[in-house]
């Protein structure tokens, strides 16, 4: 028994998220899918994030257990012949069968992409989330530094997580804009339920002057969903990828 | 009678193209539609660059006559509540009566998107032509420097073209690689049938390295279409723009 790690790219607007559902159609049901008849087993793969519906991915994580023969780099491209064009498998390799894709240490890095102008872009529609009014970037920036570091994240977390502690660490926010388009890169070792999208929401708010910059602060203390501001569109956010500590899930092969 | 000028913007994934069919949805349809449901009047747009299906826009240009009451420059907002959103009518103006968007000597700008990677990016799926092997975008821009200026371009003119000369002028063609995504941005004066489906097509085995460089030359010469590379598939094709001369389209109102 060998335990694989694939790297996983989504196109999530047509599916309701990462986790397997009876009556909808996710990505994780897809994987499972695939895998189970590209191998002839019958695979459910663990993944390291279970994106919401609508939400992206450019390098999710999943493992799975399997006895097939196929080598390890060549599941990848066996399995893409398998999956539907908005699923793509970007590397797979072998991992030590200790190896868990939800691992506390990672550093995890998501982009929430703004499309700023007057009037929606119909190719920009799928990936950002469009914003008519006029956006104060730097003001975004400077309102978002009191975020970086361990804090208690509980104002940021949707109701419904079962997290047994609210504190994180955010090890960096970056803000860019290029043109029309606004991108939140935001990194961290662990991320709380829609953390990522009510802290884009709460910074948009900023943004637009529809909270002042000292209002992110006041958020983070007041330590209540309520406080902060709304959970931005998941057709803007994308899980960019995700690093592991120590090469723990390192290609074992040969 | 006003005449009103519409810069139109649109995702062609799910369109048979620009051009009014029957039993197909079609950019024109769906906006000869919106446009009559807000005005109350029977309107027919008038478009300047008949995109294929698959086709992308960012600024194509159609006219229209109508006796709506609607100020010119607000006819955008409100025909945008009435269309879908893949479409997105990004500028109204009224314009000279005599103003007609099919002109000789516009300036258009289209711009060809190839994604080369090993595997294809889900995101990037719907814009791009996606391409496997490695390509050498340096030997694509020296073939390409054959075409601009002015030349008969019929090798490069798909069959079913009813036009009267195959001479066109070709301002400008750049190439452009920005991690996997390479642009080729072709500029002219007027455009053939699929003509910058072909130049890629073909520009595109330059780049595999499938054709020498000075097989561009050659197609050029040969004035055949079965001399030149392959039509490039449509989703990596967008119109960015169309300039007209001397302020033909300016707004008129005031």
């Amino acid at each position: 028994m060998k335990r694989i790690k694939l790297i996983v790219s989504y196109d999530g607007t047509n599916y309701s998220g990462w986790q397997l559902q009876n009556n909808a159609e996710t990505i994780e049901g897809v994987l499972n899918g695939a895998l189970s008849s590209l191998t002839g087993e019958s695979i459910i793969v663990t993944g390291a994030s279970r994106t919401d519906a609508g939400v992206h991915a450019l390098g999710n994580v999943c493992v799975f257990d399997t006895e097939t023969r196929i080598p390890p780099e060549k599941i990848a491209l066996a399995l893409n012949t398998h999956l539907p064009e908005d699923i793509r498998v970007m590397h797979s390799c072998e991992v030590s069968s200790d190896f868990h894709p939800r691992h506390a240490d990672t550093l995890k890095t998501y982009e929430y992409r703004i499309w700023n102008d007057r009037i929606a872009n119909p190719i920009q529609r799928l990936y950002t989330n469009f914003i008519y009014y006029d956006i104060d970037t730097d003001a975004m920036y400077r309102a978002s530094r009191c975020l970086v570091g361990e804090h208690d994240f509980k104002s940021f977390c949707s109701a419904g997580s079962n997290a047994t502690t609210t504190v994180r660490t955010v090890t960096g926010i970056d803000i860019e804009r290029d043109g029309c388009l606004i991108t939140i890169r935001v990194k961290g070792t662990g991320f709380l339920y829609n953390m990522v999208r009510i802290i884009a929401g709460s910074l948009m708010n900023v943004g637009m002057g529809l909270s002042p910059e000292s209002s992110i602060q006041e958020m983070l203390e007041a330590k209540d969903r309520a406080a902060a501001g709304p959970t931005a569109p998941a057709c803007g956010l994308t899980l960019m990828g995700i690093v592991y500590p120590n090469g723990e899930d390192r290609d074992i092969t040969g």
